[in-house]
């Protein structure tokens, strides 16, 4: 896949999923104009769901662009974190929709990061069995990695995101302008999920993240305008051709299984979902090359990336006295495992990633290879 | 709507949604016989989820025909009841797949009433974001109404089925044989669905019922085949036509929305789902009348119905000082109601059903017309 694959609006990329079909609009100042919103279902209500951090930057933006087109907009503000992403926080939003008097045409706006729109998009799937929703996402991961495709879930305390409905939004807001005030651990945890998408899908867009790593993570706004667009049009293609992941869809979780075992092993919210995932991507590209499908070379620049992003590459030590078995055992729950064989995301060659199983002492080798501080 | 509409082969009805479609097999000696679940995809495992009444009557034969195909068969037993249908209970279902490693082939299969299948259906929707399930119906209401449709969800505090998903099941096995052990009331809370069909659809099957009500509740065989497989044919056709309740199929929620707010004003599990359709479509009748659908001898003929079947036909006090207004702020909340307008399924004429809003002057009317003991 190359840039030239995929031809998209400026400023705009398409996901075609038929009758679900929508637009990711992406570009500085969106948020608070009302014209972001036009085209969207007249309803009698919407509701805002955001977060404690994210509401007095935001909420009133927000409500004050959609006073217009709903008579009663309410907000509901959930704790932020990973830890949070669970039943007793969704039902605060359920909650709300009762006691509000919402109705099946009420619109939810999910404003924050990835946490929020999981969220938020799992309540719009399952209140009256669905209601419609929009994706306003205020951090650099939801914007090129979770409020684009439809994946929504909650926690369940042996496994994450293990509770969900693939449920498609109307629209996906991505206002660049948020980024400028995202702390920059977040910003970090973000550009992973931006350089996942040059080893599964186009290596002339790894190579460019190579030169742009550090005006990334210095905000400079050209550089996150082109990560942005070009992560949603290589999102927009998979998800286009695998919609409830059936199969190809599972290259977007590269680095994700360790990354997963990583976060759980940790307790939800001690590693951020993008600071696991980049070191779960240098130790699937470990894996890679044990089976034959990188070399060295690249393993050590993807590593070098990674850590140039402001993120960790030495795995941490989940259980002192059976490491690896600790974390074998995280992995098999993990949604891709099949009859308790855990299936990873594996390079093969660079640009392009396939989901394969691997021999327990294959893994092992990486989870020990990948713990250690000086290689 | 006439039988001559609907072809179907005969102990089958199949619904036709492209590629969700699916059979419902209806007979004897269905429920132990391994052929009945020939075609079912292949996994490793398979979790019966059931209830405290219904596990020791009929899990072991279940588990027995099961276990041909998949090598583990668990079971989750569920208490039993209207009021467990809520998030509590179906996190027990959560836990157990979890627990047992269960992974995106697992297939489910809800073996009980209404409350089990529409718990069963949306832990099925939502466990990993969707893993296949089989509905196995042991209830006269279940087999002719919530087991076919993809109707799933679990109650809140606030509303009744508000937290759900519209999730297509693989197939519908109703075991007529499992009627027999089922309660008088529990039966007779059946045929209030099977009555459904007629003013909704079909006045032939309704003029069948009335010659045959004495049957169905005397459990004659034949009897119940043919309620059964009418009843599915209809669901079937409107089904076919309108998934997701866009229009259409809102019609099946005829008695449903007076029936609700019993349901609910009596609490949970008080008056049994069906027990409060029966009384909720003769309330929904009346209100028929008022609004010049029916005839006063329509709303005698189907109240007489209703009785015979063993049913309620006064509407009780939910609220000793403003039962009217109880009523009201109860029908409110439900899923029809748009912009705090309530919406409720007329008959106009009888055999076809329309919906409809009312003036809160002439649904007064019918709630005081149809809580007086002595008319």
């Amino acid at each position: 896949m190359t840039s030239e694959n995929i031809a998209s609006h400026p400023g705009e990329v398409r996901i075609d999923l038929g009758d679900r079909s929508y637009a990711i609009t992406i570009g500085p100042g969106l948020l608070d104009v009302p014209a972001t919103y036009e085209g969207l279902p007249s309803a009698t209500s919407a509701v805002v769901v955001t977060n404690a951090t994210v509401a007095p930057l935001y909420a009133q933006r927000l409500l004050g662009a959609l006073a217009a087109r709903y008579a009663k907009v309410h907000t509901v503000s959930l704790p932020d974190g990973e830890a949070h992403k669970n039943w007793e926080t969704l039902n605060r939003i359920f909650d709300t929709l009762l006691e509000q008097g919402c109705d099946r045409k009420t619109v939810l706006f999910a404003l924050g990061g990835g946490v929020v729109g999981d969220m938020t998009g799992f309540a719009a799937a399952s209140y009256m069995r669905g209601v419609p929703f929009v994706q306003v996402p205020t951090t650099l991961l939801a914007q090129v990695d979770s409020s684009v495709g439809g994946k929504t879930a909650i926690n369940h305390p042996l496994g994450k995101n293990m509770i969900g409905a693939f449920y498609q939004p109307l629209r996906v807001v991505c206002d660049l302008d948020t980024l400028k005030t995202l702390p920059a651990r977040e910003l970090s945890a973000g550009v992973a999920e931006v350089i996942k998408y040059g080893p599964i899908a186009d290596m002339d867009f790894f190579a460019w993240i190579e030169s742009h790593v550090d005006d990334l993570v210095a905000r400079d706004p050209q550089a996150l305008a082109h990560a942005v667009h070009r992560s949603c049009e290589i999102k927009a293609k998979v998800v286009g051709q695998d919609e409830r992941e059936g199969g190809l869809r599972a290259i977007l979780n590269f680095g994700h299984t360790f990354g997963h075992a990583i976060e759980a092993g940790m307790g939800y919210g001690q590693w951020l979902h993008g600071e696991a995932v980049g070191c779960g991507m240098v130790m699937a590209a470990r894996l890679s090359e044990a089976l034959g499908g990188v070399d060295k070379a690249f393993v050590d620049r993807l590593s070098s990336l990674v850590h140039r992003a402001g993120l960790p590459v030495v795995a941490p030590i989940l259980d002192a006295r059976d490491n690896v078995g600790r974390y074998l055992s995280l992995m098999r729950v993990d949604k891709k495992a099949e009859a308790g064989s855990i299936k990873f995301v594996v390079i093969d060659p660079p640009g392009h990633a396939v989901v394969r199983s691997a021999p327990d002492e294959l893994v092992a080798r990486v989870i020990k290879a990948s713990t250690q501080t000086f290689p």
